[in-house]
């Protein structure tokens, strides 16, 4: 295995906080260096860290897909070539694995998401789900949503916790991020050596659409999530359940699939996304040696 | 008593949404006149609403010292006279009494806010504290925060309501105002025909200053709030408890009076100002028949 460097990132939303604080916190206490394995810390957006914004022009954890924006310049897309340059597998500091750290306006706890189904990200989201028992929330085929972060690197996940607000400094949701900071070397470690093996499955909550809220014809949202919807992420969600509430007072009931899980419910980063939550059913992927193979020959 | 309009204000901070979606909500489902008392609505920043942002140039909610403005102008400044103007006391529909609905993200349940001690505000904190219990906060006595919206009425409160993130609706938080707003006139109705008195006493919590974040030289925050103090607003704080956390994990602790109750512990929108939390100390005031009489000649 030749896997020596881990990029984190925090602060790709300049108003999600905690996760940079988590890594100020944890570069001062602890070694950047251990089990042979270097992290390697950055701030994704530090303009818009600065200004306590999610993004200044674009939103940078969507300008990842280099063929799509060939051509595009602003400050964002400008930032993603430059990590890239930086930290990419290609660059003279080699990161294999991209930890992306976020948090999330949503009662979603803990989670893992991961963007498409390659083998090193099982393998790496299998190793952590096996440790500290997160959800996963798996995003693929959505052309409204691509060119995330961690896709432009071999291997990579983004640890979302919440819920917090934008900009709210909470001790609780930093030391969220400690813990997996903390661990996942030695997971990692654990695995080479042959001491722990993967589960035999994987409980992936898969990407299935997002719903938008009830809008007036000019655009102004007409009905919020429903008293009995809000908060209540990774809940399936029943045909005739209640879903929005419009400002008569009238409940908009749900009206689909019966296998279907929301999360992200009522993020605030999604409004202009046109997204009030998004929609997940549940599946259940058996480990395949090959991840396990592929991972540690990053 | 001539008292016949009550001013409701609502988006007085553009990214405090839930008040205004309740304010919709209350109009399109009750009557705007009820016990002979005529609501009035209004956005107090609109521009600031429709961006989803506090303020556009300064922060609405502390530009009605008109003495101390004299001749600033900016959108908030212009904005704030003209609300005077529109339903102040000598306005063409003026509105004896303010009511401006906010938000916060700090953990502090429904709260009343009220700014120095005039005898119509404590009767009507006094009302309102007996038909629900509310907490009050007493804000006084503080040059750097002056020119609060209700103080440019000749009575007026605050409603302040969390912990809710910025732009986030819930539904919860909603409901919250939406009693509050309904039950107001029935109080007002019941003392005005002599139907309930006031309790002997109110529970004030007096503002006695604020304490920053520890901070850098260059003024970026050096510590947050300490896991046992986040989200225990209105909580007696004693000497050598924890306070800060600084990003060597150090603690901080406080250092001051042992009658302290910090309330807008870790409030977003007051990183700006300085303020990590306010301090309080509690006093009991004995109601007085003034108050009555001065409201009910209002």
């Amino acid at each position: 295995m030749t896997l020596n460097k881990i990029l984190i990132v925090s602060g790709t939303h300049g108003n999600e906080i905690n996760p940079v604080w988590a890594v100020k916190q944890f570069c001062k206490q602890n070694n950047i260096t251990k089990n042979n394995i270097e992290y390697k810390f950055i701030i994704g957006n530090p303009l818009a860290c600065k200004k306590g914004v999610r993004y200044i022009n674009s939103d940078l954890n969507r300008c990842f897909d280099f063929k799509k924006n060939l051509g595009k310049t602003n400050y964002e897309f400008d930032r993603a070539k430059l990590l890239v340059e930086k930290f990419g597998i290609r660059s003279s500091e080699p990161c294999a694995i991209a930890i992306d750290l976020h948090t999330t306006t949503a009662n979603m706890g803990t989670s893992i998401v991961m963007y498409g189904r390659r083998n090193k990200d099982f393998c790496l989201a299998a190793l952590l789900q096996n440790k500290f028992g997160l959800p996963i929330y798996l995003h693929e085929n959505d052309n409204n949503q691509k060119g995330f972060l961690v896709e432009a690197w071999p291997c990579g996940l983004v640890i979302e916790v919440g819920s917090v607000a934008q900009n709210f400094y909470d001790p609780n949701i930093v030391n969220r991020f400690l813990v997996i900071i903390n661990d996942l070397r030695d997971e990692i470690n654990k695995l080479k050596n042959n001491l722990i093996k993967l589960p035999k499955e994987l409980i992936v909550h898969v990407h299935q659409g997002s719903v938008d809220y009830p809008r007036e014809k000019n655009g102004c949202i007409n009905g919020i999530i429903h008293p009995e919807r809000i908060n209540q992420d990774w809940v399936h969600i029943k045909k005739g359940e209640p879903l929005f509430l419009d400002k008569n007072g009238n409940t908009i009931f749900y009206n689909g699939d019966s296998n279907i899980c929301p999360v992200f419910i009522g993020e605030v980063a999604y409004q202009e996304k046109n997204i009030a939550m998004s929609y997940t059913k549940k599946e259940v992927i058996f480990s395949a040696e090959e991840w396990v193979t592929e991972f540690l020959s990053l």
